[in-house]
């Protein structure tokens, strides 16, 4: 049996408030809980607020690259290697006027909860630190492990066969992902229940700290690396010259999409023109 | 408090089994519980087994479209519209020289175990259908829905506002994907126990059946409809009359592609083998 508890009773976070000291008010730790923290109130006590004024700016900060765009939407690698719209950038569950970025290093928050866990009361607990984010192919949003301490985040059943005999071999679960997902459903999203805590998988806390990274796919297996527009935009800047410009023209569309890269390669105009004319709309 | 409970004691699922039966052989079912079971329990009770030597065929007849393939990795748009590997043909938890499609209408299904354990102990229960899929950017699998009756897709919060007054107009949260990937951390790979019981959540069961469509991103919303080097070979078969080309020049590589590209098109060869003919790796 698996229990998943999100109490309320936790107030605002403040920076540098002491997050541990709040969660351990309102929680007892036991040996081989898990704590799913949203990443929201770590980045609340970490201070990492900005104006709302400083939006573009602290996005291209946060931001890699553009993976894909269409209107408004812009989709990036976050420089810590996650794929989402708006950066990490938030607004919900904040002062107007103020804006909220992700923790400096979730997994270092991370390891920081579960050591403070440790020294104050003996239990060795896990800690995930959730985010929310949009996926590829289907509606909606689901919670996501960006910061790993102690909890496995990936089961492989590499190696292990069924009660047939069959390898399991292609079976790697991502269960951190799914132990924030679980976790979501008691937090919810309405505010004021930033933690929950998993109990009945003491199978999945582990001795060492562990890296969120190992649920990052690496780019060379990435098959979506760029959204179907900017896959042609990126093959059509390869071939003529001119990657450096990727940034810049990834913002436009149509027609000025166009006259920007063929007035960087005037005798390709006519095959430029077929392929970037004529996009489909999905 | 929620609670997850994945029961041993489920034997063998053999075609044209009463499944509801043998899931109320172990569970006793309460108003307001979530049943979320396998769809490989489903796929066996409905008879859906095909010989091992038929896979080709039937990976052709279980896919709409190539979204993506690497080597001998091919990422298909399924007939019911998830998007997946190996076009949902599993081969563990099965017979050797046997393998297993996804069921005909997984919502169908979901329906008739709901209708039925209503009818049987006048529990009005939800129940999802779930399959175990991989995910764009990061690594390992999760449990998706892929069938709902009278569990809720997806918790939007538009229109709502949280406690500082600010809209959240950007969160749906994809809870039926949460339950799935919650029960799948209950019901593990192993094999055993297909189904999971949720308590705790009886908000998101609804008296409408609904149907597991909503999770799925209409085509025009979705940036990600083709694979990097899928998206670049279309625009080139777009750009040159081809499109009809699609199926067959998807499963070539490197200079093979190219030659089989330019002979339909004799006249663009320098440009559509600077274009494919440098395809990066990732």
């Amino acid at each position: 049996m698996i229990t998943i508890d999100a109490p309320t009773g936790i107030g605002e976070i403040t920076p540098g408030c002491d997050l541990t000291g709040e969660l351990l008010r309102v929680l007892v730790p036991h040996d081989g809980d898990i704590w799913v923290v949203t990443s929201k109130v770590v980045s609340k006590a970490e201070g990492r607020f900005i104006d709302e004024t400083d939006k573009d700016r602290a996005r291209r900060i946060e931001s890699r690259r553009v993976v894909a765009r269409r209107g408004g939407t812009t989709i990036v690698e976050h420089r810590l290697g996650l794929v989402h719209a708006a950066a990490g950038i938030d607004s919900s569950n904040v002062e107007p006027g103020r804006l909220l970025l992700l923790p400096l290093d979730p997994d270092a928050s991370a390891r920081r909860i579960r050591a403070e866990v440790a020294e104050r009361t003996g239990a060795r607990i896990g800690v995930l630190i959730s985010d929310t984010s949009g996926r590829a192919w289907r509606t909606g949003q689901t919670d996501l492990a960006i910061g790993v301490a102690g909890v496995l985040p990936i089961d492989s059943h590499i190696g292990r066969t069924d009660p047939h005999g069959n390898d399991l071999r292609v079976t790697e679960i991502a269960v951190a992902d799914e132990l924030c997902g679980a976790a979501d459903l008691a937090k919810t999203k309405l505010g004021g229940r930033p933690v929950a805590v998993i109990r009945g998988l003491a199978k999945l806390v582990t001795v060492d700290d562990g890296s969120s990274a190992d649920l990052l796919r690496p780019a060379a297996q990435d098959f979506f690396r760029l959204g179907r527009r900017e896959a042609v935009l990126d093959a059509v800047l390869r071939a003529t010259g001119q990657t450096d410009r990727y940034d810049e023209l990834v913002e436009l569309d149509g027609d000025e999409l166009v006259a920007a890269v063929t007035a960087g390669a005037p005798d390709d105009a006519d095959w430029i023109t077929r392929l970037l004319g004529h996009a489909p709309v999905g």
